[in-house]
């Protein structure tokens, strides 16, 4: 098996929780495989989650113009530290997998903010300076690593399938998915989740499921997401009408699954 | 016109930006209308977005089971005064605004952390006590309030649109509108939404369009979102087979609209 390198991130206010077990035992089976883990428990580091006028420095003109400054403090390395190290942990990286509670529907704040101050213009996307190609999706920066969500929750099962009240899981975190990950190049795998975290009984069997997954980490074949600049989409970045005509909804963009 | 009171949420690190303007011109115009405002601008009250253990006080065997005891915490009225505060005002509130610019295709990790950290069990959502009646969508607590998101954002307007690259934005906030508002029982409008809102030429205009909706915050039809309980969804919280039948995606979960 060769060996990787993998970006752990999580955040789980409790480390005597379910989440904090998953995390201990999810990172030793990777370790026990012979892998690198860089390791970014968020509430671990008291992680600052709130993109300020710090992250930029001092301004120009007193005001601050949050992509703009942010990326000219990225390119004229003088952002602050705590962000810098997890940049450099996330270019250090093969995989990411971002493991969290769902909590609204969404991911903690605490890890919300982690992509807002971390992933911004210049690293994480933006336009090649000398030849004007916009660096996202398939030209991303990010191409060639691979992304898992873990995700605990406390609906059922049925409740975050296909016609599930809740939603389904993977449209309900299509802007992670495929507005952060699939955007900035990554390769995205089906999330692992666990419905009814809050019954789960036997923690071996559910510890299995998250650690098979860890397994295919880097041959599962990834979410289908279209790829933008082969013709699949207009320049106004809509889906072109001969694909799917009058259809809507998120699932429009996969390339369909055999 | 009736007088009503509105809460007015918002999420911007730069007062002196295109939504600090649309924040005050807009808690402007409800004000001239004569109604009362409340207003929680979170960067301006370096408001803490993150759930941790503080939220719920000394814990009876020292492991912070996140829902269970920061509801305690509620019950028993020892939150945090920041919470508590907020709680009031929401309370207090026939509508609430929610302004803040999209990032990651998602709220600022500030205002995430608003409602992990106001909308809690027994508060925002639960069980009554004495009847063992779910409190949640059209039996929420908040039923009777409006909410309306107001977005600012990057992408071009077909991006959001209904094949738009990025996903249509009322699927991208699905967590928030369907998740959080209808969950708790609020009507839901349909959101205001400014794209390519760093290309804006006319803020009189873009102003105009937001005061418009604000004028018919309390007279607008709602998004149709399902009801819960009257026999829609399966006690597995599925779409009965018998509607939209076969069909999936997050726009099941509306009444087909006129």
């Amino acid at each position: 098996m060769t060996q990787r390198t993998i970006l752990w991130l999580s955040a789980h206010p409790e480390h005597r929780s379910l989440n904090g077990s998953l995390r201990r035992d999810g990172i030793g089976h990777l370790e026990s495989a012979g892998h690198t883990v860089l390791d970014s428990d968020l509430y671990a580091m008291d992680w600052n989650p709130v993109v300020r006028q710090a992250d930029a420095g001092t301004l120009e003109d007193g005001r601050f113009h949050v992509t703009a400054d942010v990326r000219d403090a990225y390119l004229q390395e003088r952002l602050p530290n705590d962000v810098a190290s997890e940049q450099e942990k996330l270019l250090r990286a093969d995989a990411v997998v971002v493991q969290f509670p769902l909590w609204w529907y969404g991911m903690p704040a605490i890890l919300k903010g982690w992509f807002d101050r971390v992933f911004i213009s210049g690293f994480a996307f933006g336009k090649d300076a000398s030849t004007g190609q916009r660096l996202r999706y398939e030209q991303g920066p990010f191409t060639g690593k691979r992304a898992l969500a873990a995700v605990t929750l406390g609906d059922r099962p049925a409740s975050i399938g296909p016609r599930g009240k809740s939603g389904e899981l993977n449209e309900l975190l299509f802007g992670l998915l495929h507005g952060t990950f699939a955007y900035t190049g990554m390769s995205v795998l089906d999330p692992w989740a666990l419905p009814s975290a809050d019954f789960t009984e036997d923690y071996d069997d559910v510890l299995a499921g998250l650690t098979g997954r860890l397994e295919s980490l880097f041959t599962e074949a990834p979410i289908p997401y279209r790829p933008q600049f082969t013709g699949q989409y207009t320049d106004q970045w809509e889906l072109v009408p001969e694909i799917l005509p009058e259809e809507t909804g998120l699932s429009i963009h996969h390339e369909s699954t055999p």
